[in-house]
Protein backbone atom coordinates (compact mmCIF):
# COMPACT_ATOMS: atom_id res chain seq x y z
CA UNK A 1 0.00 0.00 0.00
CA UNK A 2 1.77 3.33 -0.87
CA UNK A 3 1.77 6.18 1.57
CA UNK A 4 -0.93 8.07 0.00
CA UNK A 5 -3.08 5.12 0.01
CA UNK A 6 -2.40 4.79 4.36
CA UNK A 7 -3.31 8.46 4.23
CA UNK A 8 -6.82 7.80 2.67
CA UNK A 9 -7.16 4.68 4.47
CA UNK A 10 -6.45 7.06 7.79
CA UNK A 11 -8.96 10.08 7.09
CA UNK A 12 -11.53 6.94 5.85
CA UNK A 13 -11.05 4.94 8.83
CA UNK A 14 -10.95 8.41 11.42
CA UNK A 15 -14.99 8.94 9.98
CA UNK A 16 -16.47 5.37 9.56
CA UNK A 17 -15.48 4.68 13.50
CA UNK A 18 -18.25 5.36 16.11
CA UNK A 19 -19.58 6.72 17.97
CA UNK A 20 -17.48 9.31 18.25
CA UNK A 21 -18.44 12.18 20.47
CA UNK A 22 -19.51 15.17 19.37
CA UNK A 23 -17.90 14.38 15.51
CA UNK A 24 -19.28 13.17 12.34
CA UNK A 25 -19.36 9.62 12.29
CA UNK A 26 -20.76 6.75 10.21
CA UNK A 27 -24.40 7.41 12.58
CA UNK A 28 -23.94 11.34 13.03
CA UNK A 29 -24.32 14.10 10.29
CA UNK A 30 -24.14 17.59 11.11
CA UNK A 31 -26.83 19.28 8.89
CA UNK A 32 -24.19 21.55 6.87
CA UNK A 33 -21.17 18.65 6.68
CA UNK A 34 -21.92 14.97 6.27
CA UNK A 35 -20.46 11.69 5.86
CA UNK A 36 -20.04 11.89 2.54
CA UNK A 37 -18.43 15.18 2.25
CA UNK A 38 -15.59 13.50 4.28
CA UNK A 39 -15.45 10.68 2.02
CA UNK A 40 -15.54 13.01 -0.52
CA UNK A 41 -12.41 15.68 0.38
CA UNK A 42 -11.04 11.62 0.86
CA UNK A 43 -11.28 10.59 -2.87
CA UNK A 44 -10.71 14.25 -4.12
CA UNK A 45 -7.17 14.40 -2.43
CA UNK A 46 -5.56 11.69 -3.43
CA UNK A 47 -3.43 13.74 -6.56
CA UNK A 48 -2.02 15.94 -3.88
CA UNK A 49 -0.85 12.80 -1.59
CA UNK A 50 0.31 10.99 -4.80
CA UNK A 51 2.41 14.08 -5.37
CA UNK A 52 3.86 14.47 -2.07
CA UNK A 53 4.50 10.42 -1.68
CA UNK A 54 6.62 10.32 -5.93
CA UNK A 55 7.85 13.87 -6.21
CA UNK A 56 8.41 14.65 -2.25
CA UNK A 57 7.36 18.79 -3.17
CA UNK A 58 7.02 21.58 -1.11
CA UNK A 59 4.42 20.84 2.21
CA UNK A 60 3.11 24.62 1.75
CA UNK A 61 1.99 24.36 -1.69
CA UNK A 62 1.08 20.46 -1.79
CA UNK A 63 -1.48 21.29 1.36
CA UNK A 64 -2.83 24.49 -0.94
CA UNK A 65 -3.19 21.65 -3.86
CA UNK A 66 -5.32 19.61 -1.48
CA UNK A 67 -7.31 22.19 -0.04
CA UNK A 68 -8.08 23.69 -3.79
CA UNK A 69 -9.06 19.91 -4.82
CA UNK A 70 -11.05 19.26 -1.90
CA UNK A 71 -12.90 22.57 -1.70
CA UNK A 72 -15.30 21.62 -4.18
CA UNK A 73 -18.13 20.60 -2.48
CA UNK A 74 -20.43 22.17 0.04
CA UNK A 75 -19.59 20.25 3.35
CA UNK A 76 -16.91 23.09 4.33
CA UNK A 77 -13.57 22.46 5.57
CA UNK A 78 -13.09 18.84 6.52
CA UNK A 79 -9.62 18.11 6.72
CA UNK A 80 -7.14 21.24 6.77
CA UNK A 81 -6.40 20.00 10.03
CA UNK A 82 -5.78 16.88 8.71
CA UNK A 83 -3.85 17.87 5.97
CA UNK A 84 -0.89 20.18 8.09
CA UNK A 85 -0.36 16.28 9.79
CA UNK A 86 -0.90 14.26 7.05
CA UNK A 87 1.35 16.06 4.41
CA UNK A 88 5.12 16.30 6.40
CA UNK A 89 4.55 12.35 7.06
CA UNK A 90 3.53 11.38 3.63
CA UNK A 91 6.62 13.35 2.30
CA UNK A 92 8.90 12.00 5.02
CA UNK A 93 7.24 8.60 5.59
CA UNK A 94 7.24 8.35 8.89
CA UNK A 95 7.58 10.92 12.37
CA UNK A 96 11.06 11.21 11.59
CA UNK A 97 10.72 12.20 8.16
CA UNK A 98 8.05 14.21 9.20
CA UNK A 99 10.28 16.41 11.59
CA UNK A 100 12.91 17.00 9.06
CA UNK A 101 10.26 18.02 6.67
CA UNK A 102 8.93 21.04 9.27
CA UNK A 103 12.94 21.58 9.71
CA UNK A 104 12.99 22.48 6.43
CA UNK A 105 9.86 24.50 5.40
CA UNK A 106 10.71 27.82 4.57
CA UNK A 107 8.95 31.22 3.80
CA UNK A 108 7.03 30.19 0.58
CA UNK A 109 6.14 27.27 2.64
CA UNK A 110 4.39 29.85 5.16
CA UNK A 111 3.05 31.84 1.93
CA UNK A 112 1.49 29.27 0.39
CA UNK A 113 -0.17 27.59 3.43
CA UNK A 114 -1.26 31.14 4.21
CA UNK A 115 -3.16 31.33 0.86
CA UNK A 116 -4.90 27.48 1.44
CA UNK A 117 -5.74 28.76 4.60
CA UNK A 118 -7.23 31.89 3.03
CA UNK A 119 -9.75 28.95 0.91
CA UNK A 120 -11.03 27.80 4.04
CA UNK A 121 -13.33 28.76 6.79
CA UNK A 122 -11.09 27.69 9.36
CA UNK A 123 -11.52 30.35 12.58
CA UNK A 124 -7.89 31.88 13.67
CA UNK A 125 -7.28 32.59 17.28
CA UNK A 126 -8.54 35.97 18.48
CA UNK A 127 -5.08 36.62 19.21
CA UNK A 128 -3.86 36.37 15.77
CA UNK A 129 -2.31 39.29 13.68
CA UNK A 130 -1.16 37.44 11.27
CA UNK A 131 -5.18 37.47 9.18
CA UNK A 132 -4.60 34.87 6.29
CA UNK A 133 -7.43 37.33 4.63
CA UNK A 134 -4.88 40.55 4.87
CA UNK A 135 -2.70 40.95 2.19
CA UNK A 136 -0.51 42.82 4.92
CA UNK A 137 0.25 39.42 6.58
CA UNK A 138 2.10 38.23 3.44
CA UNK A 139 4.38 41.25 3.32
CA UNK A 140 4.55 40.58 7.48
CA UNK A 141 5.98 36.46 6.51
CA UNK A 142 8.22 38.21 4.30
CA UNK A 143 9.64 40.98 5.85
CA UNK A 144 10.04 38.91 9.21
CA UNK A 145 11.20 35.99 7.20
CA UNK A 146 8.86 33.56 8.35
CA UNK A 147 8.57 29.82 7.75
CA UNK A 148 6.15 27.23 7.90
CA UNK A 149 7.64 25.96 11.16
CA UNK A 150 7.51 29.61 12.27
CA UNK A 151 3.76 30.31 11.45
CA UNK A 152 2.75 26.52 13.76
CA UNK A 153 4.95 27.57 16.48
CA UNK A 154 3.46 30.74 16.58
CA UNK A 155 -0.34 29.39 16.70
CA UNK A 156 0.90 26.23 18.93
CA UNK A 157 0.08 27.93 21.70
CA UNK A 158 -4.26 27.75 20.61
CA UNK A 159 -3.96 25.14 18.55
CA UNK A 160 -3.49 21.47 19.32
CA UNK A 161 -2.37 20.27 15.65
CA UNK A 162 0.10 23.33 14.93
CA UNK A 163 1.70 22.36 18.29
CA UNK A 164 2.73 18.61 16.75
CA UNK A 165 4.91 20.63 14.65
CA UNK A 166 6.83 22.18 17.10
CA UNK A 167 6.78 19.13 19.36
CA UNK A 168 8.10 16.11 17.17
CA UNK A 169 4.45 15.00 16.37
CA UNK A 170 3.86 14.18 19.97
CA UNK A 171 0.10 13.32 20.05
CA UNK A 172 0.38 11.67 17.03
CA UNK A 173 3.14 9.28 18.19
CA UNK A 174 0.77 9.01 21.54
CA UNK A 175 -2.29 8.32 19.31
CA UNK A 176 -0.19 5.84 17.45
CA UNK A 177 0.94 3.65 20.72
CA UNK A 178 -2.42 3.97 21.76
CA UNK A 179 -4.07 2.52 18.45
CA UNK A 180 -1.44 -0.38 19.09
CA UNK A 181 -2.62 -1.01 22.36
CA UNK A 182 -6.39 -1.43 22.05
CA UNK A 183 -5.90 -3.89 19.18
CA UNK A 184 -7.16 -4.08 15.90
CA UNK A 185 -10.08 -2.35 13.65
CA UNK A 186 -13.12 0.26 14.41
CA UNK A 187 -12.84 -0.60 18.43
CA UNK A 188 -9.71 0.49 19.22
CA UNK A 189 -9.56 3.94 16.79
CA UNK A 190 -13.01 4.99 18.85
CA UNK A 191 -10.67 3.74 22.07
CA UNK A 192 -7.65 5.64 20.86
CA UNK A 193 -9.92 8.62 20.12
CA UNK A 194 -11.70 8.77 24.00
CA UNK A 195 -8.20 8.36 25.33
CA UNK A 196 -7.15 11.82 23.73
CA UNK A 197 -10.28 12.96 24.78
CA UNK A 198 -9.97 12.49 27.90
CA UNK A 199 -6.61 13.76 28.09
CA UNK A 200 -6.00 16.71 26.03
CA UNK A 201 -8.89 20.28 25.60
CA UNK A 202 -9.31 20.10 21.90
CA UNK A 203 -8.49 23.37 20.66
CA UNK A 204 -11.59 23.35 17.60
CA UNK A 205 -14.00 23.33 20.84
CA UNK A 206 -11.45 26.09 22.68
CA UNK A 207 -11.80 28.30 19.57
CA UNK A 208 -15.54 27.74 18.93
CA UNK A 209 -16.89 27.80 22.72
CA UNK A 210 -14.00 28.74 25.13
CA UNK A 211 -11.46 27.39 26.86
CA UNK A 212 -13.77 26.16 29.79
CA UNK A 213 -15.84 24.24 26.74
CA UNK A 214 -12.91 22.34 25.99
CA UNK A 215 -11.76 21.62 29.92
CA UNK A 216 -15.62 20.26 30.45
CA UNK A 217 -15.51 18.28 27.55
CA UNK A 218 -12.05 16.53 28.65
CA UNK A 219 -13.10 15.58 31.76
CA UNK A 220 -16.85 13.76 30.69
CA UNK A 221 -14.86 12.15 28.05
CA UNK A 222 -12.76 10.54 31.02
CA UNK A 223 -16.02 9.78 32.81
CA UNK A 224 -17.01 7.73 29.94
CA UNK A 225 -13.58 6.74 29.12
CA UNK A 226 -13.78 5.33 33.43
CA UNK A 227 -17.02 3.90 32.75
CA UNK A 228 -19.29 6.53 35.11
CA UNK A 229 -20.82 7.90 32.35
CA UNK A 230 -22.45 6.64 28.98
CA UNK A 231 -20.83 7.18 25.73
CA UNK A 232 -24.13 7.45 24.11
CA UNK A 233 -25.27 10.61 26.04
CA UNK A 234 -22.63 12.12 25.90
CA UNK A 235 -22.06 12.12 22.33
CA UNK A 236 -25.88 12.41 21.68
CA UNK A 237 -24.74 15.70 24.40
CA UNK A 238 -21.98 17.01 21.80
CA UNK A 239 -23.75 16.58 19.19
CA UNK A 240 -26.90 18.70 20.32
CA UNK A 241 -24.45 21.56 21.72
CA UNK A 242 -22.09 21.49 18.37
CA UNK A 243 -19.23 20.27 20.20
CA UNK A 244 -17.10 18.48 17.51
CA UNK A 245 -13.66 17.87 18.66
CA UNK A 246 -12.46 18.66 15.23
CA UNK A 247 -8.47 18.49 15.93
CA UNK A 248 -8.19 15.42 18.12
CA UNK A 249 -10.08 13.70 15.03
CA UNK A 250 -7.45 15.38 13.23
CA UNK A 251 -4.69 13.82 15.52
CA UNK A 252 -6.72 10.69 15.15
CA UNK A 253 -6.23 10.62 11.54
CA UNK A 254 -2.59 11.31 11.89
CA UNK A 255 -2.38 8.56 14.10
CA UNK A 256 -4.26 6.10 11.99
CA UNK A 257 -1.38 6.71 9.11
CA UNK A 258 1.29 6.40 11.70
CA UNK A 259 -0.12 2.70 13.28
CA UNK A 260 -0.87 1.81 9.80
CA UNK A 261 3.11 2.07 8.99
CA UNK A 262 4.17 0.18 11.58
CA UNK A 263 1.70 -2.95 10.79
CA UNK A 264 -1.05 -2.05 13.00
CA UNK A 265 -4.47 -3.79 11.53
CA UNK A 266 -7.46 -1.69 10.40
CA UNK A 267 -9.26 -4.80 9.32
CA UNK A 268 -9.77 -7.57 11.89
CA UNK B 1 -13.57 16.43 -11.18
CA UNK B 2 -11.91 13.47 -13.38
CA UNK B 3 -13.72 10.40 -14.53
CA UNK B 4 -11.82 8.03 -12.30
CA UNK B 5 -12.89 10.14 -9.16
CA UNK B 6 -16.53 10.30 -10.85
CA UNK B 7 -16.23 6.40 -10.79
CA UNK B 8 -15.03 6.99 -6.87
CA UNK B 9 -17.05 8.72 -5.63
CA UNK B 10 -20.28 6.66 -7.38
CA UNK B 11 -18.52 3.79 -5.35
CA UNK B 12 -18.93 5.71 -2.08
CA UNK B 13 -22.01 7.23 -2.50
CA UNK B 14 -23.90 3.97 -3.67
CA UNK B 15 -22.98 1.90 -0.24
CA UNK B 16 -22.81 5.44 2.08
CA UNK B 17 -26.85 5.62 1.11
CA UNK B 18 -29.50 3.98 3.18
CA UNK B 19 -31.61 2.81 3.70
CA UNK B 20 -31.15 0.48 1.01
CA UNK B 21 -32.86 -2.88 1.37
CA UNK B 22 -30.08 -5.70 2.04
CA UNK B 23 -27.12 -4.43 1.12
CA UNK B 24 -23.99 -2.70 3.32
CA UNK B 25 -24.96 0.60 3.69
CA UNK B 26 -24.30 4.02 6.49
CA UNK B 27 -26.48 1.46 9.07
CA UNK B 28 -25.28 -2.04 8.38
CA UNK B 29 -22.70 -4.51 7.76
CA UNK B 30 -22.68 -7.96 7.18
CA UNK B 31 -20.13 -9.70 9.68
CA UNK B 32 -17.76 -10.44 7.12
CA UNK B 33 -17.84 -7.50 4.77
CA UNK B 34 -18.56 -4.15 6.49
CA UNK B 35 -18.93 0.04 5.36
CA UNK B 36 -14.82 0.38 5.59
CA UNK B 37 -14.14 -3.17 3.45
CA UNK B 38 -16.21 -1.31 0.35
CA UNK B 39 -14.72 2.09 1.10
CA UNK B 40 -11.01 0.42 1.47
CA UNK B 41 -11.77 -1.11 -1.97
CA UNK B 42 -13.24 3.17 -3.79
CA UNK B 43 -9.65 4.29 -2.62
CA UNK B 44 -7.59 1.37 -3.63
CA UNK B 45 -8.99 1.55 -7.25
CA UNK B 46 -8.27 4.84 -7.79
CA UNK B 47 -4.58 3.97 -9.86
CA UNK B 48 -6.55 1.45 -12.31
CA UNK B 49 -9.09 3.98 -12.96
CA UNK B 50 -6.41 6.95 -13.58
CA UNK B 51 -4.73 4.07 -15.54
CA UNK B 52 -8.11 3.60 -17.41
CA UNK B 53 -8.99 7.38 -18.01
CA UNK B 54 -5.61 8.23 -19.01
CA UNK B 55 -4.22 5.91 -21.19
CA UNK B 56 -6.94 3.97 -22.50
CA UNK B 57 -5.65 0.43 -22.40
CA UNK B 58 -7.47 -3.01 -22.59
CA UNK B 59 -10.59 -3.15 -20.09
CA UNK B 60 -9.56 -6.77 -19.59
CA UNK B 61 -6.30 -6.21 -17.78
CA UNK B 62 -7.87 -3.11 -16.23
CA UNK B 63 -10.21 -5.16 -14.19
CA UNK B 64 -7.63 -7.58 -13.13
CA UNK B 65 -5.40 -5.00 -11.97
CA UNK B 66 -8.49 -3.21 -10.08
CA UNK B 67 -9.38 -6.61 -8.83
CA UNK B 68 -5.51 -7.28 -7.46
CA UNK B 69 -5.53 -4.02 -5.65
CA UNK B 70 -8.47 -4.14 -4.03
CA UNK B 71 -8.41 -7.82 -2.80
CA UNK B 72 -6.13 -6.66 -0.30
CA UNK B 73 -8.74 -6.91 2.60
CA UNK B 74 -10.81 -9.32 4.24
CA UNK B 75 -13.85 -8.42 3.45
CA UNK B 76 -14.00 -10.42 0.33
CA UNK B 77 -14.88 -9.19 -3.52
CA UNK B 78 -16.79 -6.04 -2.51
CA UNK B 79 -16.84 -4.24 -6.15
CA UNK B 80 -16.32 -7.13 -8.85
CA UNK B 81 -19.52 -6.35 -10.55
CA UNK B 82 -18.79 -2.42 -10.65
CA UNK B 83 -15.72 -2.83 -12.74
CA UNK B 84 -16.75 -4.43 -14.60
CA UNK B 85 -19.47 -1.42 -15.85
CA UNK B 86 -17.04 1.11 -14.43
CA UNK B 87 -14.26 0.68 -16.58
CA UNK B 88 -15.55 0.53 -20.22
CA UNK B 89 -17.62 3.66 -18.77
CA UNK B 90 -14.16 5.19 -17.73
CA UNK B 91 -12.18 4.32 -20.77
CA UNK B 92 -15.10 5.40 -23.03
CA UNK B 93 -16.18 8.37 -20.88
CA UNK B 94 -20.02 7.66 -21.23
CA UNK B 95 -22.38 4.86 -22.03
CA UNK B 96 -21.62 5.56 -25.80
CA UNK B 97 -18.07 5.60 -25.39
CA UNK B 98 -18.76 2.44 -23.22
CA UNK B 99 -20.78 0.58 -25.87
CA UNK B 100 -17.26 0.76 -28.08
CA UNK B 101 -15.65 -0.37 -25.80
CA UNK B 102 -17.22 -2.95 -25.21
CA UNK B 103 -17.38 -3.86 -29.36
CA UNK B 104 -13.84 -3.51 -29.84
CA UNK B 105 -13.06 -6.35 -26.70
CA UNK B 106 -11.00 -9.39 -27.80
CA UNK B 107 -9.79 -12.69 -26.84
CA UNK B 108 -6.98 -11.57 -24.75
CA UNK B 109 -9.73 -9.12 -22.16
CA UNK B 110 -11.50 -12.40 -22.17
CA UNK B 111 -8.57 -14.16 -20.86
CA UNK B 112 -7.60 -11.49 -18.11
CA UNK B 113 -10.78 -11.07 -17.15
CA UNK B 114 -11.10 -14.83 -16.84
CA UNK B 115 -7.93 -13.68 -14.22
CA UNK B 116 -9.30 -11.54 -12.75
CA UNK B 117 -12.44 -13.68 -11.89
CA UNK B 118 -10.47 -16.08 -10.35
CA UNK B 119 -9.43 -13.82 -7.91
CA UNK B 120 -12.28 -13.25 -6.24
CA UNK B 121 -15.31 -15.30 -4.65
CA UNK B 122 -17.75 -14.50 -7.52
CA UNK B 123 -20.43 -17.00 -8.01
CA UNK B 124 -21.12 -18.72 -11.40
CA UNK B 125 -24.15 -19.85 -12.80
CA UNK B 126 -24.94 -23.58 -12.41
CA UNK B 127 -24.17 -24.15 -16.13
CA UNK B 128 -21.28 -22.67 -16.56
CA UNK B 129 -18.73 -24.76 -18.12
CA UNK B 130 -16.16 -21.99 -18.42
CA UNK B 131 -14.83 -22.16 -15.24
CA UNK B 132 -12.65 -19.82 -14.35
CA UNK B 133 -10.33 -22.36 -12.15
CA UNK B 134 -10.08 -24.36 -14.98
CA UNK B 135 -7.48 -23.52 -17.08
CA UNK B 136 -8.82 -25.54 -20.25
CA UNK B 137 -11.67 -22.98 -20.07
CA UNK B 138 -8.64 -20.68 -21.41
CA UNK B 139 -7.71 -23.15 -23.64
CA UNK B 140 -11.40 -23.09 -25.02
CA UNK B 141 -11.69 -19.60 -25.22
CA UNK B 142 -8.48 -19.39 -27.48
CA UNK B 143 -10.15 -22.05 -29.75
CA UNK B 144 -13.28 -20.16 -29.70
CA UNK B 145 -11.80 -16.96 -30.17
CA UNK B 146 -14.24 -15.57 -27.50
CA UNK B 147 -13.68 -11.92 -26.79
CA UNK B 148 -14.96 -10.43 -23.31
CA UNK B 149 -18.23 -8.96 -25.29
CA UNK B 150 -19.04 -12.60 -25.91
CA UNK B 151 -18.47 -13.90 -22.57
CA UNK B 152 -20.92 -11.37 -20.98
CA UNK B 153 -23.02 -12.34 -23.83
CA UNK B 154 -22.69 -15.68 -22.36
CA UNK B 155 -23.08 -15.09 -19.24
CA UNK B 156 -26.08 -12.48 -19.67
CA UNK B 157 -28.79 -14.71 -19.55
CA UNK B 158 -27.93 -15.16 -15.74
CA UNK B 159 -26.46 -12.24 -14.47
CA UNK B 160 -27.80 -8.84 -15.16
CA UNK B 161 -24.83 -6.91 -15.29
CA UNK B 162 -23.18 -9.04 -17.89
CA UNK B 163 -26.41 -8.13 -19.52
CA UNK B 164 -25.30 -4.43 -19.43
CA UNK B 165 -23.03 -5.06 -21.83
CA UNK B 166 -25.51 -6.75 -24.79
CA UNK B 167 -28.03 -4.21 -24.22
CA UNK B 168 -25.58 -0.84 -24.10
CA UNK B 169 -25.62 -0.61 -20.57
CA UNK B 170 -29.95 -0.35 -20.76
CA UNK B 171 -30.27 -0.18 -16.86
CA UNK B 172 -27.42 1.54 -16.37
CA UNK B 173 -29.24 4.22 -18.55
CA UNK B 174 -32.54 3.68 -16.50
CA UNK B 175 -31.12 4.29 -13.26
CA UNK B 176 -29.26 7.73 -14.32
CA UNK B 177 -32.80 8.58 -15.59
CA UNK B 178 -34.18 7.94 -12.22
CA UNK B 179 -31.39 9.89 -10.02
CA UNK B 180 -32.25 12.79 -12.48
CA UNK B 181 -35.82 12.30 -11.82
CA UNK B 182 -35.68 12.12 -8.31
CA UNK B 183 -33.47 15.21 -7.67
CA UNK B 184 -30.08 15.67 -6.03
CA UNK B 185 -28.48 13.82 -3.11
CA UNK B 186 -28.84 10.59 -1.27
CA UNK B 187 -32.40 10.47 -0.91
CA UNK B 188 -32.25 10.18 -5.09
CA UNK B 189 -30.07 7.55 -4.47
CA UNK B 190 -32.66 5.53 -2.01
CA UNK B 191 -35.37 5.88 -4.45
CA UNK B 192 -33.43 5.05 -7.74
CA UNK B 193 -32.59 2.05 -5.92
CA UNK B 194 -35.86 1.15 -4.51
CA UNK B 195 -37.32 1.39 -8.03
CA UNK B 196 -34.33 -1.00 -10.01
CA UNK B 197 -35.16 -3.38 -7.37
CA UNK B 198 -39.31 -3.43 -7.87
CA UNK B 199 -38.89 -3.56 -11.06
CA UNK B 200 -36.00 -6.18 -11.71
CA UNK B 201 -35.24 -9.36 -10.66
CA UNK B 202 -31.66 -9.11 -8.96
CA UNK B 203 -29.31 -12.10 -10.47
CA UNK B 204 -26.78 -11.83 -7.28
CA UNK B 205 -29.70 -12.75 -5.37
CA UNK B 206 -31.01 -15.54 -7.87
CA UNK B 207 -27.85 -16.99 -7.80
CA UNK B 208 -27.47 -17.46 -4.15
CA UNK B 209 -31.01 -18.19 -3.01
CA UNK B 210 -33.23 -18.92 -6.65
CA UNK B 211 -35.01 -17.05 -8.47
CA UNK B 212 -37.97 -17.49 -6.80
CA UNK B 213 -36.58 -15.56 -4.08
CA UNK B 214 -35.50 -12.52 -6.34
CA UNK B 215 -38.67 -12.43 -8.03
CA UNK B 216 -40.20 -12.24 -4.33
CA UNK B 217 -37.67 -10.03 -3.02
CA UNK B 218 -38.82 -7.60 -6.52
CA UNK B 219 -42.53 -7.65 -5.38
CA UNK B 220 -41.41 -6.82 -1.72
CA UNK B 221 -39.64 -4.02 -3.02
CA UNK B 222 -42.53 -2.58 -5.41
CA UNK B 223 -44.69 -2.82 -2.41
CA UNK B 224 -42.42 -0.83 -0.19
CA UNK B 225 -42.41 1.62 -3.46
CA UNK B 226 -45.89 1.69 -3.73
CA UNK B 227 -46.01 2.36 0.66
CA UNK B 228 -47.61 -0.64 1.20
CA UNK B 229 -44.88 -2.00 3.17
CA UNK B 230 -42.08 -0.28 5.57
CA UNK B 231 -38.50 0.25 4.01
CA UNK B 232 -37.27 -0.36 7.62
CA UNK B 233 -38.96 -3.94 8.18
CA UNK B 234 -38.00 -4.59 4.63
CA UNK B 235 -34.39 -3.93 4.81
CA UNK B 236 -34.04 -5.47 8.20
CA UNK B 237 -36.16 -8.85 6.94
CA UNK B 238 -33.35 -9.09 3.72
CA UNK B 239 -30.44 -8.44 6.15
CA UNK B 240 -31.61 -11.32 8.41
CA UNK B 241 -32.32 -13.88 5.52
CA UNK B 242 -28.65 -12.46 4.07
CA UNK B 243 -30.83 -11.03 0.85
CA UNK B 244 -28.51 -8.63 -0.94
CA UNK B 245 -29.22 -7.46 -4.41
CA UNK B 246 -25.86 -7.05 -5.36
CA UNK B 247 -26.33 -6.80 -9.19
CA UNK B 248 -28.56 -3.58 -8.74
CA UNK B 249 -26.22 -2.11 -6.20
CA UNK B 250 -23.35 -2.42 -9.52
CA UNK B 251 -25.90 -0.94 -11.65
CA UNK B 252 -26.66 1.62 -9.21
CA UNK B 253 -22.55 2.90 -9.29
CA UNK B 254 -22.63 2.75 -12.71
CA UNK B 255 -26.27 4.73 -12.87
CA UNK B 256 -24.53 7.58 -10.37
CA UNK B 257 -21.41 7.46 -12.61
CA UNK B 258 -23.23 8.59 -15.75
CA UNK B 259 -25.33 10.56 -13.81
CA UNK B 260 -22.28 12.72 -12.41
CA UNK B 261 -21.12 13.22 -15.98
CA UNK B 262 -24.67 14.59 -17.11
CA UNK B 263 -24.55 17.17 -14.23
CA UNK B 264 -26.31 14.93 -11.54
CA UNK B 265 -26.03 16.84 -7.95
CA UNK B 266 -24.37 14.52 -5.26
CA UNK B 267 -24.28 17.32 -2.94
CA UNK B 268 -27.34 19.36 -2.06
Amino acid sequence: MSRAEKAQLAMMLEVCAYPKPGNVDRCHDYSDTRLEHFLASTILSRPAFDAAEKAGGRVGSLIREAVLATNTHSGGNTHFGAFILLFPLVIGGDIEGARRVVAGTDVTDAIEFYAAFGLTQVRMGKSDDLDVNDPASVAAIRERGMTLADIMAYSAPRDMVAREWTNGFALTRRCADLLHAHGCGRQAIVAAFLDLLATEPDTFIAKKHGAEVAERTMRCAAEVRDGKQDLAAFDAECVADGINPGSIADITIAGIYVALGEGWQWDC
